[in-house]
Parts: structure tokens; C-alpha cells; sequence
């Protein structure tokens, strides 16, 4: 391909609205184009890349036994009415009516259709375990998408499901699914990705794993123990709290707190840390509108996941009007009268001589005895874990928060969709049993753009060999020269022939801006035919990522070349 | 790959709802499910031959200096509004809102996302000519989906889009196009398809052709001339009309035809050949409702294609109500009074002595003469041509009517979207100007069920070795024999590790099932393995197609398979 048709624009400014350096480099390099929110087009250079990546996932999902199928992009509703997931999902399900009424959706993930593709196939033991897989397009209305590739609405997904007899197979599939997911990101140049433990959400089941790239610009947070190897995502992990009570309670005693509001303020105000306030964070549940008073440790911050999982409903922050019955800002456990869901974190339990609100315009209560006061009170763990927490594993306090970019997950969905949709297999005694399944994802984009975020510098992305867009950039530095055009243009003839793939760079225009070309296209090895090096019988190969710099001899110089692009490959 | 494994049920009946073989094999064959009306899941068989037409629409794109991209399944709204079809086009073009209440739509076509991407691109005429394609779902919201994959909803779609500097240049790469389509069809094993003229319908422009398999089954009427080698869809066949007068008129006389409606009774009433009546079709405009009435000879069809294209709208059957002015089965060209578009197809063009309707309930006239009795009629071409009408081309009465699938479709655009989404480049003279575009269809799925309909017997398809599921179907019969299935294995292993592509039947069942199996798999070439050949020293080598019946020694029969195998792709 001539580095001169190639369709797109580059260009040096970095724009205003890229937040991380993936984005900014793919709009800058030509890779892709922004089309609505979360929307894009592919250039050819991404394409290029986004099908290596596919075809890197396609065969390691082909070595476990994977088939690929194709679902639609448009389903029934009716499929989502089936699995309950119709009304259970929120906006980011794209629900629309055909022209004749029907309504329909947007696939953003297709167990609904892996149980409707195999219902009929699986109804005996014998054809178990199978897993199905397919790379499709998926639309997901998100309310905030970002970050160019990492958070879109539409989106390419390797999304794969395996359909199970027993939990002991499904757990002995998930890890050879696992394995296969260290193979791909190995392959695609990530090999440094982790899996952490995660929450399922609202794909159900009990057991999942993301797989992260750490990266400060990740939009997860992840909590990692470096003395045992323990890895969790935030979302997920358990927040372990100490258990601590002094010998003597106080009084409680009510303070007037004037013009106190924040936990911070009633802190200074008694001089005490923030430890030993009891703070209250309300929210609403959102189909309902009820609110929950969710009381914690004043130095803690809530995990909305584990409040909305042990609601089993999804909530909002909490719109506090004269009517409902609460004080803002002096909310307190004791004497806390309404029809709210009262909720506890272990972070409180046998918890004395805290602070807390009275429940009463600006008075705040000190002295509060858990054990004493709020006798009634059961604890869960609703807390995030912290900097310096203790590891659920290990309970040693050494966990430390990173912060990732999720570039796959696994699931254990055990039978939430079979049963939810009927789908049956007779097992040889010939009882009727829900087959088990797992779900297995990857976004083709975004781990395209976390290969950037993890491999580029301030010019450009510095793209592995085996998803680069090229393999070898040939730049022809004064093609006017009658020699390095006869030259340059048969090597890229010779290059091509020998099944290299070769973008060649002729135009007639200054070795800087070539080479900041090539610097935004990130083709791992660079070829540089001048009149200077001519003169010398000699070629310059560099490699993008700096690591190869060194002339060598014109002649014969495919092979050669090719030699260093196979010995880059195997990196 | 081991049948036994493979997801998906095969079974004997025909399913009552399949008009067509393909999709009655497709179906039986374990190739694809129904999801919705016009919405398929793919099964693996069917994904792997979508995935080798690609290939192949890939490689002829590449080979024409494509680039693929990939444009968005879900569009803003307003990109079709700046050409204007999001208002145009009718309810195929599915309209929803995302969660923000943005109108957005399903792409159907992408010239409007062609022209977002290049535009800032292709501001200089340096930078022509260009030609962009993706493979892609799409979406048309289709009012009678209908013959599984030949008439669908959700398709993929390779759609290419070319951007040129002049008519010349635009006609260059059609022709460039055309012979890369040949290819394509030659390389899917269905090189019998022949491109025929088309109407440009509502995708603007003026040249374009449709790519035909000819079949019973097809949906669209293509006019052949023998004589010449004309060839057009009938919708864009122009109707010569032979110059007929009789050499005296006889006088309009008013004809009491009671209980009379139709032309049929009209004709049977007089005992006057269809010939020689002006019968009137009545249509309304989709827009505001407006009557159109079109005579034409009585003997003749309105091609509504045409009809559409004169009047730059929608119609739709007229319902005709007492108000509207109209006398059901007397409308007539005399003394027609109403706020109507009336029209008169070029077959009535000098016509004299016709019966017509006298715009009176229950009367005809006969003796009508056109020139005399409708002196203000201007006469167009509004009808279908028919089988024995004059070549619009050689001019001989030689058309033949046949039935064809479009599998694909090429059209030069002009600057229908380049003007009005305001694409333009500088030329060398420095003007402003707008690019010429051309756009060329092909339907994967479309595609691989033509081929089925072009090669098929009662048994199942019988897929061409370029796009076949599998190369070869290996069936040991009697697996249960030691010999057999040590012998079997091996050879399995053998072929996989010499690159072959093998679905494995090592199933306990017998042999018939085995075969009828095979059969509605389609794969070319079949290898039994038995008891009684083994004994024999050999393997039965067939082919799907009956071409090939041999016996080839056991004895390093891997080879020779391949052999086989490869002396078939070359077909």
C-alpha cells in the first residue's frame, strides 16, 4: 500500500476533547473518525488492526473447542422478555419499535440468543459440554461514553457462551477459557494483563473475572495485595475492617452544631477524627423511589455495587425534600423515624463513642454506642476497600488500588438464563436438568486502544507486530532521486512478493514529516532507502519501539528484512 | 472438526414455511435459525462460507485498490438528513431514538457515512481517485422479508464507495468494478451471473447494474434479448411500442355497458381484441394523496418503477372513493374532470378505434381516437416490457423474460451526496468542485443462499470447494471396528496437519444417516473409510457433485486426497 493513498488525515495538533493519549493518537494518526457519542468509523489502518485481533481471538477460541455462529444485531424483545433482563436492564438497552409496532432491541450482549440458537440441540446429556462464540457488532446506549475506544456505544465484542452438565465442567471450561484469554492478550502484545476477581452485575452468576490492563487512565479501580497475589476489582472486593471498641462508653450526649453540615465540618467542630463519626449516605431506589439510609464509618466511602446487589435493585442519590422525614446533613441512627430502609456497614459493629447527626436541625449526638444505642442494627459490608486495607485473602493490611482498563471478562452464569428460558436437557437417569453456562467477552476495539494506551509514546502508537497495522514502513527519503526510486520501488515490489506487508512511503516530501507519519502509524520496523545510504551500498532499519537501529548491506535486503520482522514477531 | 460436536440439528422434513430450496436446506441443514421475521442466527456451516465469500470480497477489493474501513451500524439522524433521505426514503429505513432522545437510524446503505469520513480527505484533487468498503451488518426494515437469506432484514453487506474528479475517471473504475464482481462470482462457484441495467431507485444517479443468478425462484423479471445480448431488469427495460393506426377513425360513440368493470369484460362485451382498449390505472401519491391516472393500452402492465421515477414520489393503489370524481371501471380520457395527474403511456401514442371508459357509470366509449379525442396528451414510457417485445437495443421483437436474485449491484452516483452534504475539493485550477461517486453492493448472505439455489439437489447443497463449510467430509463407517477407527483417526489427524479443512464423522450410527448428513453438509469431497474397504486396501472417494467416484489405495492416502482436493478448487 502507498503511504500516499492511504485514505485519512494526519496530523500534529493533539484535540482539545482527548482526555487519554489512545484517543488523541488514533484520531491523530487517521485510525479512526468520531460520528455521534460513543460512535466512530474505522480508517483502513484500524481495520487492519481491529481484524488481526479478531483473527488472534478466533483462533484460540477455535483451539478450546469454540464453533462460531453469528446472532443477529436486532433482536425480539421478546427473547429479553423471556430472560427478564426486558425490564431489569437499564437505558444502555437500546429498546425501539419496527415498522410494524414489534417491539425490539439492540443486541449489547447475546445470551438470550446463545439460549435460543441451542435449546433445541441441547436437549439430551450427550451433546454437552459445546461452547459457541461470534465477533459482532454491539450497541450500548451508555450515559457517559469516553476516552475514544474504551467507553463507546457501539462496538466489536468476541462475545462466547458454553453450555455445561455440571459446575465441575463449567469451572474446568472457565479455565481453559481463562488460559485461552492470557494466550490472546499475550498475543495481541498486553501480556502484562491481569484477571481480578469481579462482581457479576447484571449478567448474574456467582464466579467472574476481568481481565485488566493497568493504567492510570483505566476507568476501573482494581485491589491488588502484592503479599499474596490477591486481585479484585474494586466493585467486588471485600473491605475487611478491624474490630474496634473502647473500654468505656460515653454518654450520648446531644451537641447544638450550628451550620454543620459535612462529616468534615462536625469533625473539626469536636476536634475528633473521622474515624469516629458514624456518617449517614441516603440514596433512592430507583423503581420505587424509597429511600435507603445507608449508615458508615465517617472515613469510608460506599460501594454502590454491593448496595445495589444487596438491594437487588438499581438506586440514585437520594433528592432530600422537607416531606421525607430527613435532617440533611444531621441524619443519625438513633431515634431515625420513617419508612426508610435502614441499612449498616460492618465498619460500624460494636463501634462506641462515635459522632453522629440527632435527627434534629443542627444538633449532633457524640457518645453513640452502637452495641447501646442501635441494638436492632445487622451489618454487611457495604464499603469500598481502601489504600492500606486489609486483604480479604491474606488479612494482611498491605492491599493497594490500581487502576485498569477491563479488556475482557469471564462469567459463571450458572442457570440463570436456562431456567429463566426453559431451556432443558434430559441427563441419563432421564430426569430434566438447566444446563450451566458461562459467557466469555473481549471488545476488539478497546483492546486495541489498551495496546496503545499500554505501547506508544508522545508520537505515535508503537503497535506490536502481530496486530500492526504494517509490518514494515519503507520510506523512500528523496524519491526524486532516480536511484532510490528504482531502488526503493523494487524493494517494495520484492517485499510484497515475499508476503511481507509493506507500506511505502514515496511522496515527494521532507524526511520529517515521513518519518512523523510513520511515527503515527507505529509499523514496528522501519526501512529508510536515501540517496546517502545508497551511496554506501546500505539501508537504515529501525524499529519504532527503539529498540533496533542498524544499516545494512542494499543488496539482498529482503530477506534480511524479513529475517528482522520474523525475529520481531516472536517478541 | 468432529460432527459429532458440531452445534445445530439436521433433520429430514421440509419445513412448511419454505418457499425456496435454500432456505428449506439452510434450514434443514443445520445452517441457521429464525430469530424474528427477516432475522437469522447463523449456525457454524453457515459462518464458515460467509467467512470465505468475504475473503474473497475482500481480496478482489484489495485487488481494485480498496481500503476497508468500517462505518457504524447505528447513525445519527442527521447525516441522513443532509442528504435529504431521511425524510426520502420510506420505513425500511428503521428511525429510533437513543437515550438522550437523539434521532438516530440502522444503516441500510452508508453513502451518506462514506462522505462523513472522507471529507475533510479528499479536499484536494491529489488525492483522487479513492475507493472505500467495509463488510457489515445492515438493516433494512423490509415489509415481506420472505425465502430465508434471499429477502432478510439484517444483512452483511460488502458496500464500497468510490470518489472520483470526472465522469471519465468514475467510468474507468465501474468497468474496473464490474470485472472485479466477475471474479467474485467465478471465485463463489456461481460464474453464471450475468449483469443486467437497472433503475437507480432511490439511491440516485443515472448508470447502474444489478449482478443476476437467473432462477425461477428470483424476485426480479430481467428482459434478455438473444438477438444482441441486451439485458436489463425489467423494472429499467424501456417498452418500444410498435407504431399501429388503423387507416380510418370511427366516430366516439357512448356504449351502455352495464354490470361492466374490468377490461376483460369490457373487450368480451365488444369482442374487441385488449389491443384495442385504453384501460386506466389509478395510483395515489404518498405525500399528499393526489390521484394519478395512467392509461395504457389494455393489453399492457404499469411499471411501477418507472411511473415512481417520472413522478419523484411514492404511490400507492388508489383507493377511490364517491367524492374523488372517479367512476371506478369507466374512467376514460375524454372529458376526465377533477384535480388529477393524468398520463398516457407512449403504447396509445396516434391510437384510434378504442373502446375506453366514458367517466359516466355504466357507459364505454368506442371509436376513441387520440390524436382527435385527446389532442393535449403527451405520451411517456410507463409500461412493463414483455416477453416477445422489440429490444430496446437491436430493435427486434426478440425479449425473453427471465427470473433472477440480484446478488449484487453497482451504480454510478454522479454528485447527488457530495452536493448535498457539501463535499467538494479544489481542483488544480483552484475551483471549488464536487466529487463524482460510484457505490457497489454485494450481499454475503444473499450470496451464499444463490449459490445454494444454483447448486443443490433433493439431498442438500452442494457447495463449490472455494466457499464450502469444510473440504472434505471424512465418514468412518463401523467407528466400532478397531481397524477402522485407528485407520480413520489417523487419516483425520493426517489431513488436519497437512492444512486440509475435515469435518469427521466417527458417530456409532449407520451408515445412511452418515450420508444423508453429509449430503445436507454439501461438502465437495467425501472419504469413507470401512470394514469392507479396508480389508480391501482402499478408501471410496466421492464428490458431492457425482463428478468423482473413485477407490484410492489406504496407503498414504492423505496425499492424494489433497491432490483431489486441489484439482477441484481449480473447477
Amino acid at each position: 500500500m502507498k503511504l500516499e493513498k492511504l485514505v485519512g488525515e494526519r496530523f500534529k495538533e493533539r484535540p482539545a476533547d482527548c482526555v487519554v493519549d489512545s484517543h488523541a493518537l488514533m484520531i491523530r494518526g487517521g485510525y479512526m473518525k468520531y460520528v455521534a457519542n460513543g460512535i466512530y468509523s474505522s480508517y483502513l489502518p484500524l481495520r487492519r488492526i481491529t481484524r488481526k485481533i479478531e483473527q488472534i481471538i478466533r483462533e484460540e477460541m477455535d483451539a478450546i473447542d469454540g464453533q462460531e455462529v453469528q446472532f443477529p444485531v436486532v433482536l425480539p424483545a421478546s427473547l429479553w422478555q423471556e430472560s427478564g433482563r426486558y425490564e431489569s436492564v437499564g437505558k444502555e438497552l437500546l429498546r425501539f419499535q419496527d415498522r410494524n409496532g414489534s417491539p425490539m432491541v439492540l443486541g449489547m450482549t447475546h445470551e438470550e440468543a446463545a439460549v435460543h440458537l441451542v435449546r433445541e440441540y441441547g436437549q439430551s446429556y450427550t451433546r454437552y459440554p459445546f461452547m459457541i462464540y461470534q465477533i459482532q457488532t454491539k450497541f450500548r446506549d451508555e450515559a457517559r461514553p469516553r476516552a475514544g475506544l474504551i467507553r463507546v456505544r457501539e462496538f466489536t465484542m468476541k462475545d462466547a457462551y458454553s453450555f455445561h452438565t455440571s459446575q465441575e465442567d463449567l469451572e474446568a471450561y472457565y479455565d481453559r477459557c481463562h488460559k485461552a484469554y492470557e494466550r490472546i492478550f499475550a498475543r495481541a502484545g498486553v501480556p502484562q494483563v491481569i484477571s481480578v476477581a469481579s462482581d457479576s452485575g447484571m449478567m448474574g452468576g456467582s464466579i467472574s473475572h476481568e481481565f485488566m490492563l493497568l493504567t492510570p487512565i483505566g476507568e476501573d479501580s482494581i485491589a491488588i495485595c502484592p503479599e499474596c497475589g490477591y486481585r479484585a476489582n474494586m466493585e467486588a472486593a471485600e473491605n475487611i475492617m478491624p474490630h474496634i471498641r473502647d473500654e468505656v462508653s460515653g454518654p450520648l450526649t446531644l451537641v447544638y452544631t450550628p451550620d454543620i453540615h459535612t462529616i468534615e465540618e462536625i469533625c473539626d467542630f469536636l476536634k475528633s477524627p473521622r474515624e469516629n463519626s458514624c456518617k449517614a449516605v441516603v440514596y433512592q431506589q430507583v423503581p420505587d423511589g424509597k429511600y435507603v439510609v445507608l449508615f458508615l464509618r465517617g472515613d469510608l466511602e460506599v460501594n454502590e455495587t454491593k448496595l445495589t446487589g444487596y438491594l437487588g435493585c438499581e438506586i440514585r442519590p437520594a433528592e432530600i425534600t422537607p416531606e421525607s422525614g430527613l435532617h440533611a446533613g444531621y441524619i443519625g441512627p438513633v431515634d431515625l423515624k420513617g419508612d426508610f430502609t435502614v441499612l449498616y456497614d460492618r465498619s460500624l459493629e460494636g463501634r462506641n463513642n462515635l459522632s453522629c447527626g440527632a435527627n434534629r436541625e443542627e444538633y449532633h449526638y457524640t457518645g453513640l454506642d452502637m452495641k447501646r444505642d442501635v441494638p436492632e442494627a445487622s451489618y454487611h459490608d457495604f464499603a469500598k476497600i481502601r489504600e492500606g486495607g486489609v486483604c480479604p485473602c491474606c488479612k494482611k493490611p498491605a492491599i493497594t488500588i490500581q487502576r485498569g482498563i477491563e479488556v475482557g471478562n469471564i462469567f459463571q452464569l450458572g442457570t440463570k438464563y436456562t431456567r429463566s428460558m426453559n431451556m432443558t436437557y434430559i441427563d441419563p437417569e432421564g430426569n430434566s436438568q438447566y444446563p450451566i453456562m458461562g459467557c466469555y467477552g473481549i471488545g476488539v476495539g478497546r483492546l486495541a486502544a489498551a495496546v496503545c494506551e499500554a505501547s506508544h509514546d508522545e508520537y505515535g502508537p508503537i503497535w506490536p507486530m502481530a496486530i500492526a497495522p504494517w509490518q514494515i514502513h519503507l520510506c523512500a527519503v528523496r524519491a526524486d532521486d532516480a536511484q532510490v526510486r528504482e531502488y526503493a520501488d523494487h524493494l517494495y515490489e520484492e517485499l510484497q512478493r515475499l508476503g511481507a506487508e509493506v507500506i511505502y512511503d514515496d511522496r515527494p516530501v521532507r524526511a520529517g514529516v515521513m518519518f512523523s507519519d510513520a511515527d503515527l502509524l507505529g509499523v514496528p520496523i522501519r526501512v529508510v532507502v536515501s540517496p546517502r545510504n545508497l551511496k554506501d551500498q546500505v539501508l537504515e532499519v529501525t524499529s519504532r519501539d527503539k529498540t533496533l537501529s542498524e544499516k545494512i548491506p542494499a543488496q539482498d535486503a529482503a530477506a534480511r528484512i524479513l529475517q528482522i520482522v520474523s525475529g520481531f514477531g516472536k517478541k
